[in-house]
């Protein structure tokens, strides 16, 4: 069966970890989020692709999810002794990923090829792509300070002011990079990790021809990233209940409507259920969170079965 | 007495290290080489500037007299890790100024107001200036690689290939750095600091004005890098050799004919004393291999003494 995940960051990295370490690599492709790219100090950062690529390598940091496990500091250090802008949290190792691809897209390089040798080096077995070669930038509307680029809402104010809409710059220009939709006309079923809808799988689907390609493959389910009402890490609860929508597993369906035909939800978002399948969704209730290897890997393989599962019933009707 | 001296890296630094240790901070002006400077990684690295920085802020590391002190190398070992360049030593504290330094070249900042700043930040009291803040950059001509710009000699190919010439390109269209000329017009003596005569004391003074305004200065005295036909570091006298020089304290006054009037050797060389002073030099003998703090110390006090000799010297004679 030949999976395609989006993903977004720690949430979705932690599920994509799980389906690696259980599909064939050659069965599983991860599209990653690229709207919350950034340059800084003249660096390309790519948070999101960097977090998916370092779990999947064993290099993440286990406390965090995000950034380098055993990481030092120095050079932010300095650059606070000078004075400089020390918001954006830029360990030492990392640093050097960052430069490494600075030095690589100055050079002219895709994005995808650079994610695809940095893959290698890393001793990642499974085909990392991101969303797009060209730089498209996720902006968020918020009351309190108007229009803000995606780090400065989400790192430097913390995700403070109150959102009221988002726009996903340069997307219409755009193209998907280099083997995103390959690998979504083979794929048996689509797997929407729990990522934050609106700043993490919503750029994915903003690029021209992803959507309508994700539409072709078979099967489509997400992962809800609203447990319980709430999101393990990050804005999401917090966007859905400042655009007047009610957090909820039925919230994340209706951000998914026409795109998924199932969706995995929490065990205590159990009863939501019933009215989710009288929407016409499949359902898999279980544990969504994943607090160890176990729970990836566990997660991953309930999904999986849920995925085939649907497979047999489609291909059943037709 | 008002003091200007002109540095290079390592033997520099330590020469201007004493003068800093003894002088009144108002009275020492340093002025420093930037032909070295060059880009890697997107990021504008100013190895001269940084050593001399580093060492009167006493951050440099001891044992390599270049970059700093309980430095580490995690960004430069991802780096090798992902098969990037990794022939030019970033350490990680060291990386934090380079990436401060781009970030505000790049918002059009001049780069002696930088340097100004890292000075205060890093409690360096005397004041520091690149030579230029324009981009001059040193271009060696080799036998065996033709022109190499000077990190790819200096570093990449480790001072291997013979040199037939240098060139300072860019030098004709640049000014001196804001304060350069100031500091010079007040000046009682200069002091050429041990530091190679031609990759780091001839790009000073070939950018337009610098020559002619230390001309001016009333006493002007050189420290020689060649020590008993040698330099303590660097390809000094490599590159006398190859240009068909023999390589002695002689050459050095020859390289600074007519803009020095005192040369300062060490005792090694204590012969050529005599021959220097016929030829019209005055000569100060001492120790000039600096080993420790109080060495640079009694350098530095010794060839003030020496300057203010010949200053009185020259008071009787006008």
């Amino acid at each position: 069966m030949k999976v395609v995940a989006l993903a977004g960051g720690v949430g979705g990295a932690k599920m994509a970890d799980g389906l690696a370490r259980i599909l064939p690599a050659d069965d599983l492709t991860v599209i990653v989020n690229t709207g919350d790219d950034f340059s800084h100090f003249g660096l390309r950062i790519c948070p999101d692709l960097d977090t998916v690529c370092y779990t999947l390598a064993g290099l993440a940091n286990p406390s965090t999810g995000w950034g380098r496990a055993d990481e030092t500091w120095n050079a932010l250090n300095s650059i606070r002794e000078l004075g400089g802008p020390a918001w954006f949290q830029l360990g030492d190792k990392d640093l050097g990923t960052h430069l490494e691809r600075t030095r690589r897209l100055a050079q002219g390089e895709p994005l995808s090829k650079i994610v695809r040798d940095f893959s290698r080096s890393w001793g990642i077995a499974a085909q990392i792509l991101p969303m797009s070669d060209h730089p498209v930038e996720t902006w968020v509307e918020t009351e309190e300070m108007g229009w803000l680029p995606f780090q400065e809402y989400f790192v430097a104010q913390q995700c403070v002011p109150r959102v009221k809409q988002f726009e996903f710059r340069g997307a219409q220009q755009s193209l998907p990079a280099v083997g995103v939709l390959d690998a979504l006309e083979v794929a048996d079923c689509l797997i929407i990790c729990p990522s934050n809808p609106w700043v993490s799988i919503a750029p994915i689907l903003s690029i021209p021809g992803i959507k309508e390609c994700c539409l072709k493959v078979p099967v489509r389910v997400a992962v809800s990233p609203i447990i319980g009402g709430k999101a393990i890490k990050g804005p999401a609860a917090k966007m859905y209940e400042e655009l007047g929508i009610n957090p909820s597993v039925l919230a994340v369906a209706e951000s998914y409507r026409g795109l998924i035909d199932g969706l995995v939800i929490d065990r205590v978002d159990q009863a939501y259920g019933e009215p989710l399948e009288k929407g016409g969704l499949h359902v898999l209730v279980t544990q969504t969170i994943m607090q160890n290897y176990i729970d990836r890997m566990n997660l991953a393989k309930e999904t999986l079965e849920f995925c085939q599962k649907l497979l047999i019933f489609r291909k059943g009707r037709t």
